[in-house]
């Protein structure tokens, strides 16, 4: 028997710990309000005085060696690919497999596994995240070195959060897996007094190995729900961390690894997939039969590969997209303006989310300080950059490091196809001083540029595209999202009309759309179990952080049925 | 705004009118034990003394005739394809439309259909389904007269059947869409008592325009389900029958056409996409980026092409396999015989559902008239198979007609492949003597002839495969349906021990088992509400009718959010 109501005897007592946690999730995600399960300030004060310094000093002791997953079968050599972006040498080496033996090892689990059955799945589903959780400063530190984010986004992005998400994708897994009694008897009444009748079984049987393709901005943010969702609907997971952020992955591999043995299963249903850089190992892995489901952070052009060349896998891929700001007008120009320049800034633009096209009318914008000309709203928004990034300790509490020279390329490239109208600083960091810092560059565009704007510009770039009207801009934003997608949209507007029109056009458009953001929250931001990351409606991504579409294929559900 | 969890006073009054059936749906696949909205039985004292005779007079009335669409938008010329089975001359023909015109007029409906929200949509489609039922004996003479089946099969398995398993699915697709509240009130402490208040709002935005491409042996069964569950979730939706069984699917339009305009919204949210035989439309159709789901019912090899060249789309397909049935031992022996020979002769053999391959041991099986060597369960199959089918007006009302010369060819060509140990006999139909009638050919196998075996030969074919054990039968069953696909298998054992190692082989294979069928449920049939059809787990299919997976992804969530 599989799934039940209530937990049997034989659920692993992990279930039993974590279970309200669970129950308060499944609330969270009917509800879609405020909740948070890892709080997301490092203060002392929430984690304890040593908290901070212990974890550093964990990540620092991998620094120069081989990383501790000997254990894991199929290595045929060790491989060191991280640069950091802060320039901390980091030397830590990682297991490389031979594919078939890896496979054959993350196959072998899956028997017990699927038949431990959903309560036993989740308990230690979420023992690996309260684990996590208790090593979530060190977890933070190789966020941080690895990715180029300041300190304070990379433990919050890449740890409470994280597990936020990663808790999330849990529920609606759970929440999914229930949804289908373990057993049902079917009485059919067959006329004359006859009735036909049936005890039926419905087994949850996963759809086998589950590949998580990592990216180099968010190791842990944007793997996680694609790694909890697949393990806790039964599949054993191989996970292909990009080869510039392993070591977050590497960590997370490691007690995932731990708690599955401790709890009597094979470890091997959690495994490390590094490479050397360019080998193409993710290609190698997608297109393997045994690999059923993947999950893929990343470019377009390989997140299009993946969904046009894989038809034995569920595949869920997150890509690139022109994420829009539309300024119609605004009731807090100064407000308005810190806020967008606070999202431009922050990680120096390397989210997924951050906003790159901001569409004005040349003939400015109404505010509650009058008319301001399409100059004064560019001056507002770049002096606004200008002020987050002046002062260089400051700065780089904020736009953390450059994670990869594909962004300085583009950094220089930008400087080309526009009027720069801020351009991009070098800073030194003052902790790091091999750290690659840059300042966001701003650039006008006209509307008629759509060559240049519609396409993504990853990094610190963004575009301050004049046009000749806000219909105007809406027609933009609708267009050029529906052509290459988008993960956040914001628009600024006074008018109930114009709301409701760039509502519509988003609902067309498929993208999230904020509204009227001038305070403490900001367009790249998303909120687990509240704000959906990404829509699935638009080129940018083929599903959705995290919904029941995102669950609903990772499993199967087998019958069997017997007169009783 | 657009679900609620209570409808809003927009909501259309088809919505409260069948609101109680479908919270009866809803509860039913909680619980997947029995039950059923739509009567099976064609009895008068079920429909009434005049139903029957209106309902072929209706039918009737459509031969001969351009079929009532004029009004399809698109139309460049009118098709007649139909060649029944039972060599009746229809002569219906069928507006052929202009691709970019059909496809833009059924994107046209689309917003307003998507902001009708959930309530009212499903109003609609629980009216439509009301309707067809009103229609049901014109259905069934127009599933008869294209497929070939006998016509209390085509009225179950056209009508009462199709339309539960389309209120399955619309219960499903109304599930998956009232998980997401309309709108949230999220609230963040943010520190210093100050707290972060924003109002969210998530929409429901459907995918795109569905296409669903339907087969020539059950046009409304396998295709309502895609149908309904697309409509229902806000997708506009092109229907592409077989050029062989069009009439059917050409009513349901009409129909539901029908009723969008009763309810005041587009009728071209549901076309039909009439062909002639081998023109490709469905290729055409399925690789158009407005299309962005697609439901299949057919041959492995077009299944195949779909999943593999139409990456816009979600593709839901149902192919071929090699159903299976492992004969162990039994304390039943005539009821075993019986059942397997019910299940061989059902529609001559051209259900998808219908067992290929019959695994028993060479040396036999022990039963409760004790032991039987592999000669007298060959006996005692092909003996009630020749029972069932001896008398021609009593076997016609079982096997049907001929669906098409493909069976006829395979007929012909599997007399080489073994020993034939019953023949496919010519019977004259009594009241059609130009049907094309056959009876099943039961072959004897041996296990290595695996080539043969191992592919599906769709029709009134089955092999009596003779293993060494029934160990090798599990081997094979296993083997054969992991890299074949099934999609029923079953087992006659005694044996606990055997049972439960046939319940392992079938999960790991993800087919679904019956175990023992000897009364009044055979292997070929699944009962809606309670049983899957397809698991999704094996080549056969990737997808199942119907559980959260098969509707989760026909629709997306699309948010905005504002501070309040």
């Amino acid at each position: 028997m599989t799934q039940a109501t209530t937990p049997g005897t034989d659920t692993h007592p992990f279930y039993a710990q974590h279970r309200e946690t669970l129950e308060r999730a499944l609330q969270a995600i009917a509800e879609r309000s405020y909740w948070s399960h890892f709080p997301e300030s490092p203060s002392p004060r929430v984690y304890g005085e040593t908290a901070a310094a212990d974890g550093e000093a964990a990540f620092r002791a991998y620094l120069g060696h081989p990383f501790p997953l000997a254990d894991q079968p199929g290595t045929t050599s060790w491989v060191a690919t991280e640069a950091s972006p802060f320039g901390v040498d980091l030397g830590v080496s990682y297991p490389h497999p031979d594919v078939d033996a890896l496979l054959a090892a993350a196959a072998a689990g899956l028997p017990a596994w699927r038949d431990a059955g959903p309560q036993t799945r989740l308990g230690v589903c979420l023992e690996i995240l309260h684990r996590l959780h208790r090593n979530v400063f060190e977890l933070a530190n190789a966020v941080q070195m690895t990715t180029g984010q300041a300190f304070v986004m990379a433990f919050q992005a890449g740890g409470p959060h994280a597990l936020d998400r990663a808790l999330e994708a849990l529920a609606y897994a759970y929440a999914e897996m229930m949804r289908t009694p373990a057993n049902a008897e079917w009485e059919k009444p067959a006329g004359k007094g006859e009735t036909l009748k049936m005890t039926k079984t419905f087994h949850l049987v996963p759809r086998g190995i589950a590949l998580v393709i990592a990216c180099n901005t968010f190791p842990t943010w944007n793997s996680y729900p694609g790694l909890f969702a697949s393990l806790a609907t039964g599949n054993p997971v191989v996970v292909k961390p990009h080869p510039r952020a392993v070591l977050p992955l590497a960590i997370t591999v490691k007690i995932a690894r731990e708690v599955l043995a401790d709890a009597g299963f094979d470890p091997n249903l959690v495994t490390l997939a590094a490479e050397e850089a360019g080998e193409g190992l993710a290609s190698v892995l997608a297109v393997r039969p045994e690999v059923r489901i993947i999950d893929f952070t990343g470019s377009t052009t390989y997140g299009d590969w993946l969904e046009a060349n894989t038809p034995q896998a569920a595949v869920y891929t997150e890509k690139a997209g022109v994420n829009t700001i539309v300024v119609d007008s605004t009731d807090d120009f100064a407000g308005m303006c810190r806020n967008i320049a606070f999202s431009l800034s922050l990680y120096s633009g390397q989210m997924c989310t951050t906003p790159q096209n901001v569409l004005v009318p040349a003939g400015g914008i109404s505010t509650e300080q009058g008319q301001k000309g399409f100059d004064e709203v560019a001056a507002g928004i770049t002096g606004a950059v200008a002020k987050l990034t002046g002062d260089p300790a400051r700065a780089v509490e904020l736009i953390g490091a450059i994670a990869n020279d594909g962004v300085l390329d583009r950094l220089a490239k930008v400087r080309e196809v526009g009027e720069v109208l801020l351009d991009s600083q070098t800073l030194v960091h003052p902790a790091f001083d091999a750290a690659v810092v840059r300042t966001p560059i701003v650039i006008k565009l006209d509307a008629d540029a759509e060559a240049t704007y519609g396409n993504e510009w990853f990094g610190p770039i963004s575009f301050l595209v004049a046009t000749s009207s806000t219909n105007e801009s809406l027609d933009i934003f609708r267009r050029t999202v529906k052509a290459n997608g988008a993960l956040t949209a914001s628009v600024y507007s006074t008018d109930d009309g114009v709301l409701a029109a760039a509502e519509d056009a988003a609902m067309d458009a498929g993208v999230h759309l904020s509204c009227n953001l001038t305070g403490g929250v900001f367009v790249n931001q998303s909120a687990a179990f509240s704000d959906f990351h990404a829509s699935g409606a638009n080129p940018a991504a083929n599903a959705s952080l995290t919904d029941g579409a995102y669950v609903a294929n990772r499993f199967r559900i087998v019958q069997s049925r017997r007169h009783q």
